[in-house]
């Protein structure tokens, strides 16, 4: 079994009854120590001179070990557990994003303003003129965050209404990092022309659409036609966002070992949205030697299997992805928890970089390879170098929404991921530092600026 | 020409450099005033020995009259106007509603809470009991305005992005007056079926969907259709909204007539989606004799241009709109400005009630019946007795939402009309005051537990 260090998603807040006697908090330490738990805030919520109530908040690794946790507390003499709240569904109660106005709505000055009859003439306005709709209106800062639910986070196809909280978290991140207001849109179909379809009639109010935990193949159909079929940028995420941030994290890592890009070879397991997204931005940026593999392999031409998507990648090697590690100076992982072993890295060419970025848990644990690889990178915020979208797809949609961009190229996601990976000075480039935080606040910027010039420059950009 | 009063719907801003000596200020506000001009406030905004700088609000009437009144301040000597400033539409730059984050994201463990992966239990409890989206996500209290943009006010077919800033207000007004986040929908369609598909598509985020400016008659159908096929409460605002609002008005004004409903002879003009839902929730609340009329007179057996709607009010007798108001009790607009004459109204029973609810400029102006009639009521915010409809959409989406209504039905309507009824006490009922203002605060929580009551008795509330 994997194991996992304890962290804030599984977080814990135990109300606990505790005598009011020397030692007895100390107890309740010792055995959430014992089982494994991350003490967090410890707070005082009623004192008499028999009891203490308190609030111990504690971090776990999975809900089993939260519960052994729990457990745990619960054996101890004396000590009663009043409740457990499990502060990760605590927070999603009612939904984590509000619609709010803009200004007041106070008097019959505001509602003639801002209603019937004043919107009359901005409704007119608007309709004389389509290009008003981005002066006087929500759209020039508003996206749509669509997803069919069927490829929700590494936990498959969860449906509408199972993916939401996602894409709420999604609208929660565009506000963060580029003050973009984003709504989530959860579709109750999973069919390509119906999905384009729907997004093609609700597209009117948005500056955007952020494609979203859309499953492959169908995924690459969808985003392909939106872009031809709309006038405004059609980003997926799980797509052109990692492509852009692996890309990043593979500019600052060959700068360390000094490899070229068009020299190296390259392994990518996983050919779904992710894999074939960041292989084709490689080959943009001058990678050459690619091996893609699947659940089955290296996507061969000798196979007869494979998707449109994943024949562009065909070499004529077959075997297995142990086969494909050999002597390859770079493994992206976009796959599953667990699938490399140490021996396969140890395969590798010299100073190999690996990036293991299955999520929650990845290919392989960093702790197996520590000695064995140059550079490790995975999706977790626990381990240095976190390969995370949220470093993209704010400053794209910043970018593209403030140049008026009618669609975003793979030129744009090139010099976002170039921003990105120069944000990191070459003094302070090192092996466990070579993407920026998620929360270092140059990062949306620089992409947006980086988005911008190349909308500019290829002819794209409507303002 | 119809002259209406000046509002803040024509509100502008002159920002003017005058002369500083004895007078001049008072030249202006006397030019001002002798256009028509309503003075609003005066802000000083600077002032050397030789000139004041300020900001004069004026409203208007029209935007004809606001040129007129720009022109003669621009006429007066030594007065130098700087800019004009139309509030209404600088107040639409950038839209009028946000979505915003109701929880902080400044650290990791927010992230890891509020997003991957800590959101992954969170979905997956959602995929494994659909139910809990409802505690889950914000859909308990989020509402799709969903709009083709065919029948924008009263101006027409629009289009989505015309539409757009009637929406955004709309969505102010359900967070304003019920706490409800509402996210405005425009669609690039105006095909029945195509409207069907794509708001079912999108139901699963809302926890209800309000139907807004969608042309009769496909606006029956598609209201009909969501109704039968979404398992969430929809209600089209033109129609039900202004039905409810408008049977409220009609109980207390025949309270102060002393008319039974049964008993009286309504005409209602415009069968529109308004006008015949009006005609079937008065059906409804008791009232039989119904003449309803378009803009080719009454809608009689004889005619062979009726819809399916208008049939369902056809009546025997035949003539025009002079003809139907002959001997009438009440007469209802929801038509088109100055339709009705003096001596239409005079013809009518004794104490006529007239709603003449065309907007902005009512089948007929107030002033001109005066003497003649028993209760005037307008849509419009300037003549006692206004007919709006936020005094209903906001407290019934927020009854049904609270109970978890799974449709809304005619009962809800009803039992909604007496609510916002009901609220004024007999002791204060007055020719002038028979439906509360829209800032009464105590309606929308009136209209909600009525609402919520009905939806209990009819055993369609969920919890």
């Amino acid at each position: 079994m994997v194991i996992l260090t304890p962290n804030s998603s599984y977080s814990l807040t135990l109300r606990l009854q505790i005598p009011n006697r020397a030692g007895m908090l100390a107890a309740v330490t010792q055995a959430i120590a014992n089982s494994g738990g991350n003490l967090g805030q410890i707070d005082l919520i009623a004192q008499t001179r028999q009891l203490t109530t308190r609030d111990v908040t504690v971090d776990a690794s999975s809900t089993e070990h939260a519960e052994t946790i729990v457990q745990a507390v619960k054996e101890l003499a004396d000590v009663k557990l009043m409740s457990v709240y499990d502060r990760t569904f605590n927070l999603h109660r009612g939904g984590k994003i509000t619609v709010n106005s803009r200004i007041p709505l106070k008097s019959q000055d505001d509602l003639a303003m801002a209603y019937t009859p004043g919107v009359g003439r901005v409704c007119t306005a608007i309709a004389q003129d389509p290009e008003q709709v981005y002066n006087l209106t929500i759209k020039q800062n508003t996206v749509a965050i669509v997803t069919d639910g069927s490829a929700v986070l590494g936990l498959g196809n969860l449906g509408a209404a199972g993916a939401l909280p996602v894409m709420e978290g999604k609208a929660m991140l565009f506000k963060e990092f580029a003050g973009i207001d984003a709504f989530p849109i959860c579709l109750a179909t999973q069919d390509t022309e119906e999905i384009i379809a729907t997004v093609k009639n609700i597209a009117p109010v948005f500056g955007g659409v952020n494609l979203e935990d859309i499953a492959a193949p169908r995924c690459f159909e969808i985003e392909k036609r939106l872009r031809q079929e709309l006038d405004i940028p059609v980003f997926h995420d799980d797509q052109n966002g990692t492509a852009i941030v692996t890309l990043a994290a593979l500019f600052n890592a060959l700068k360390i070992v000094n490899k070229p890009i068009e020299q190296i070879r390259i392994v990518i397991n996983g050919a779904g949205a992710a894999g074939v997204a960041i292989a084709r931005l490689l080959q943009k940026a001058g990678a050459t030697n690619i091996l893609m593999c699947d659940s089955k392999g290296i996507l061969s031409t000798h196979r007869t299997d494979l998707n449109q998507e994943k024949q562009e990648f065909a070499v004529s090697q077959a075997g297995t992805l142990t086969d494909a590690m050999i002597s390859s100076d770079v493994f992206i992982g976009v796959s599953a928890p667990g699938v490399v072993t140490p021996e396969m890295v140890r395969s590798m060419a010299k100073d190999p970089i690996v990036m293991a970025m299955a999520n929650p848990i990845p290919e392989i644990q960093p702790e197996l390879v520590m000695n064995d690889v140059a550079i490790m990178a995975t999706g977790r915020s626990d381990y240095p170098n976190q390969i995370n979208n949220v470093l993209a797809f704010p400053g794209v949609f910043r970018g593209a929404l403030d140049s008026r961009a009618s669609t975003i190229t793979t030129t744009m996601c090139l010099e976002a991921a170039s921003a990105i990976a120069s944000l990191i000075k070459p003094s302070d480039l090192h092996s466990e530092y070579i993407i920026p935080s998620v929360f270092d606040d140059r990062v949306a910027t620089a992409v947006a600026a980086a988005v911008q010039r190349a909308a500019r420059e290829e002819g794209i950009a409507k303002q």
